[in-house]
């Protein structure tokens, strides 16, 4: 594992003979490091401490972590069959995992010339994916907002990091951007992990937007003295009549938006809708105990032994969302419409920077 | 300055022997320490850098350090104007702290002993104030939760270490533990500063109350979830109408509140009311820079450079608003009650413990 600082591409997981590459998050944004992984323990490490995160993503390692593997130990094997076990399991509730390790693996006798450009097939789908969700979502603000500049509030971190590129709900803040549209995107720091602090801010300055950071707390009061006109937030899952679970905050930053009269859109890919689920309230929140809470970057911000209630994500009810933007359609809660009634369209694909 | 870890009373700020003793706050929660001070240059330098912190207790600090004046140069002459005036300017947004500097400097050419019987009186006159607000506010939580256990959400530091003991919205749950209804406190941390983590975990610590901390984006969703039934918050300025201005994220709880048809309750002293600002328009909200949202206790939390949009307080419009409970009296904006319409009652003093 070799570190550099200064890449010349910069993609959050790529393959490069015979070496996955990956920013590791962790480190940013105080540095922006790139991890050379060559072997499949450091980068089954690399998995679990979350130098990587964010399905699409993990599910890109994983596919890059089969080449990989072929690359090491060959097309058969015990070896082979260990790699990808534990590749498979790193993360197990990261159901994007274990699926993309199991479409690469399916094809591991082929070779690793096929392996590999099913990973890149599997990397493309995502960052088209991405492209489509921009598209969507800036055309829908036009519509919403009309000539105004668009002043965009979000949550937590839904970019390129959390993807391959450009991500859910910061995808259309970065197209709107791309079109000359935006005038200030104002970020929630995203306590506890700080994932808007500290990475959604970092590609917000790389795609040189302007923005300001607030504290989560500020988003409120903010949205209602009139300082944004557009709410963007991504989706861990959403269920059948458009209920939304998702970064705990965002139930918050809804809220306000109704009251506010500012639209309230949810960005996330088709794969995020989940039709076994009827409404939020079948979906469980899972604490994730008070460490996080009590400590900020390895600072006691609390007195020893203090404990937190700490749920790692909310349940935004269907009434509060103006529109659910995919990389396949608009479904707009607030005509009436849910991920029932709405068909799939094309894939946009007319992004002027798109790969 | 010396510096002791086992004090045997526990006070804000107090006076022992010509020394002003104060809790360091910038300390907490890591460490308990007591600043024993015994010069003008210390005490305005531990009241700029918030050692000490609260108007009401800056006051206090304000009213020893006219003591601590006299007790170093006498009655009279240059060097006892000049402490006083550099005391009285050591924050000069502090009304509270010029308005006690005064009261006492007033008496200086009777000695030191009468002076410090005022500074005794002002400090028993806190701490009578947070007694009676209380009582009243326990009385009002039983009014408005029957037999209930009382599950209280609060904002950032109203405690004890704010005022002199007790404090407002922190004294009214501590009577509520006093009188066995308090079943849990959710404080949520209050970002930038903390206060809400650092400081009333501390105090709640110290007072044996059951709790659990939140941060400040799970607060709104927890209120909607049912987990509490009562919140209360501090005030920083209640305008005539009603209208509160407090620290940033209060107006998030209040409107979690209203929609959870959970109370929302002021407590502040009389003091605090302004008859003289009609709303909470004409309250200027202080933007207190990018500093203490780009990091927290000194961890760089965002990417070098990043700006950030910091409002120090918002306001939370009557509408929102149960009621507030002052040391004299209860408003009740949710049965069209306003700081006009209702006289002022007694001091309540019943807290059986009570000094």
């Amino acid at each position: 594992m070799q570190l550099s600082n200064e890449p010349t591409s910069l993609e959050t997981v790529e393959w490069e003979d015979g070496v996955v590459k990956m920013i590791d998050q962790t480190r940013l944004p105080q540095e922006l490091v790139i991890l050379d992984i060559s072997d499949i323990p450091t980068l089954v490490a690399a998995i679990q401490r979350l130098s990587v995160r964010g399905a699409p993503a993990i599910g890109v390692a994983g596919a890059y972590g089969v080449a990989l593997a072929v690359h090491l130990h060959g097309t058969d094997g015990p070896e082979l069959e260990e790699a990808i076990g534990v590749l498979r399991a790193a993360r197990p509730t990261a159901v994007n995992l274990a699926k993309m390790v199991d479409r690469t693996a399916a094809l591991v006798s082929l070779g690793l010339e096929r392996v590999l450009e099913e990973a890149h097939l599997i990397r493309d789908e995502e960052l088209r994916a991405s492209i489509s969700m921009g598209e969507y979502g800036a055309d829908l603000a036009d519509e919403l907002i009309g000539d105004a500049a668009a002043r965009t509030m979000t949550i937590c971190n839904t970019g390129g990091l959390a993807t391959v590129a450009r991500g859910t709900a910061l995808a259309v803040i970065q197209t709107l951007h791309e079109r000359g549209r935006l005038e200030m995107a104002l970020p929630v720091e995203t306590r506890p992990l700080l994932q808007g602090g500290r990475l959604t801010t970092w590609e917000l300055s790389r795609m040189g937007a302007p923005f300001r950071l607030l504290v989560d707390g500020a988003g409120p009061f903010l949205l209602a003295r009139g300082e944004a006109n557009l709410v963007f937030a991504g989706a861990d899952r959403v269920a059948a009549n458009g209920d939304v679970a998702n970064k705990i905050g965002t139930f918050s930053l809804a809220l306000a938006s109704r009251h506010a009269g500012v639209p309230f859109i949810v960005v996330a890919p088709e794969s995020t809708i989940d039709m076994d689920t009827p409404s939020g309230s079948q979906i469980e929140i899972e604490d994730r105990g008070s460490d996080e809470v009590v400590s900020v970057r390895g600072v006691e911000v609390a007195p020893p032994g203090a404990e937190a209630l700490n749920p790692a994500f909310d349940i935004t009810p269907v009434e509060f969302i103006t529109a659910i933007v995919t990389d396949r359609r608009i479904i707009r809660p607030d005509q009436g419409q849910s991920p029932h009634t709405v068909p799939l369209g094309e894939l946009k694909q007319s992004h002027p920077g798109g790969t």
